[in-house]
């Protein structure tokens, strides 16, 4: 075998192994959120994700494990969608707008993560993850709202408040079941976004 | 029998119902929230609640009504708390910061009731409820918010838009699972208000 056969080889490999990654992702984000986290078991989410049990058991020790890693994605994809186009050069106004649009489009395409990460925050799952991390991959925002209180932009209050007033409110506007009337396009988007800027702003 | 005689009767009676249904919506609420929907049947939730399958049945025809009578509760009860002292002569920020305290207090305290209820409303079940009736519930502050856009005091924007700001980052701030760093504190309540009033007022 030559060196490009072999990383030709390694490389559909990986690319197996991601693919049976994110199916199983996907199996426990869906059975998780049709019938709860007790009835979930390893052999359910596995069947789902249609792949072995034993085949699990290689990316994932337990239950608790595969849990608590499915909340990590989506912690880390959440804040990559945030994180589109970051650009700390500009004004902070249009970070954050940015951020708003990046992250209503993403809650409205995949309101099944939020659910999940909803039901997770509220489990004793919970107490299995270490905060800190999941804060560190939100840091470049973290620090554009730090620079604005800074620059006396942004009222300086706690960050737990800033975000819950930019990011919170998305959560229930992008649920059409929550907010019947509210119909999701571009003006509307950014009407809210006043509203988030207006309650953060000095 | 004398006619008061049957009338304590009466009300000993009453009272044991109001027992046995008060029974079956904490543990409806106590079992999903635990469970899951799916796994949670009729029988583990008379169970739970230490009546009779066949008395649950004189309260519910079936596992979707007791659901869906368990959702409207909650509803009623969040509107009643936020409507707990409301005065609709006072000025409309007093009016909207009384709210504020009260459902944030109400939060804290039950934090049970508004998991189940965002499990609710991303279910299937949602489908069950008449939603202009739910919103019936919550008319005088309606009413309120509508009056504050007339006087050009509140922005004028949908009521989604509004309450999306009022009361869900609430339910973010109360659950400290979601922020770690925010202490359930009069202080900080009201800081927080101030975000929500400079988000809604004109």
């Amino acid at each position: 075998m030559t060196l490009n056969e072999c990383s030709l080889i390694l490389a559909v490999m990986r690319t197996k192994d991601d693919e049976k990654e994110e199916a199983l992702f996907e199996a426990t984000v869906k059975l998780v959120n049709a019938i709860g986290f007790a009835a979930s078991s390893v052999s359910k989410i596995a069947k789902e994700a249609n792949v072995s049990a034993a085949t699990l058991y290689i990316y994932h020790k337990n239950k608790e494990d595969l849990l608590v890693s499915t909340y990590l994605t989506i912690k880390q994809n959440i804040s990559k969608v945030l994180l589109e186009d970051f650009n700390p050069e500009r004004p902070i106004r249009d970070i954050l707008k940015k951020a708003w649009f990046n992250m209503f489009r993403f809650t409205t395409e995949h309101s099944d993560y939020f659910h999940f990460a909803e039901q997770f925050a509220n489990s004793p799952y919970a107490d299995l993850v270490n905060q800190a991390e999941v804060e560190k991959y939100f840091d470049p925002l973290i620090q554009v709202l730090r620079k604005g209180i800074g620059q006396k932009i942004i009222k300086d209050v706690s960050l737990d408040i800033l975000r819950a007033f930019m990011f919170y409110p998305i959560v229930a506007l992008a649920n059409s079941r929550l907010c019947i009337n509210f119909e999701i396009n571009n003006d509307n988007i950014e009407t809210a976004f006043r509203l988030a800027w207006d309650a953060i702003k000095s």
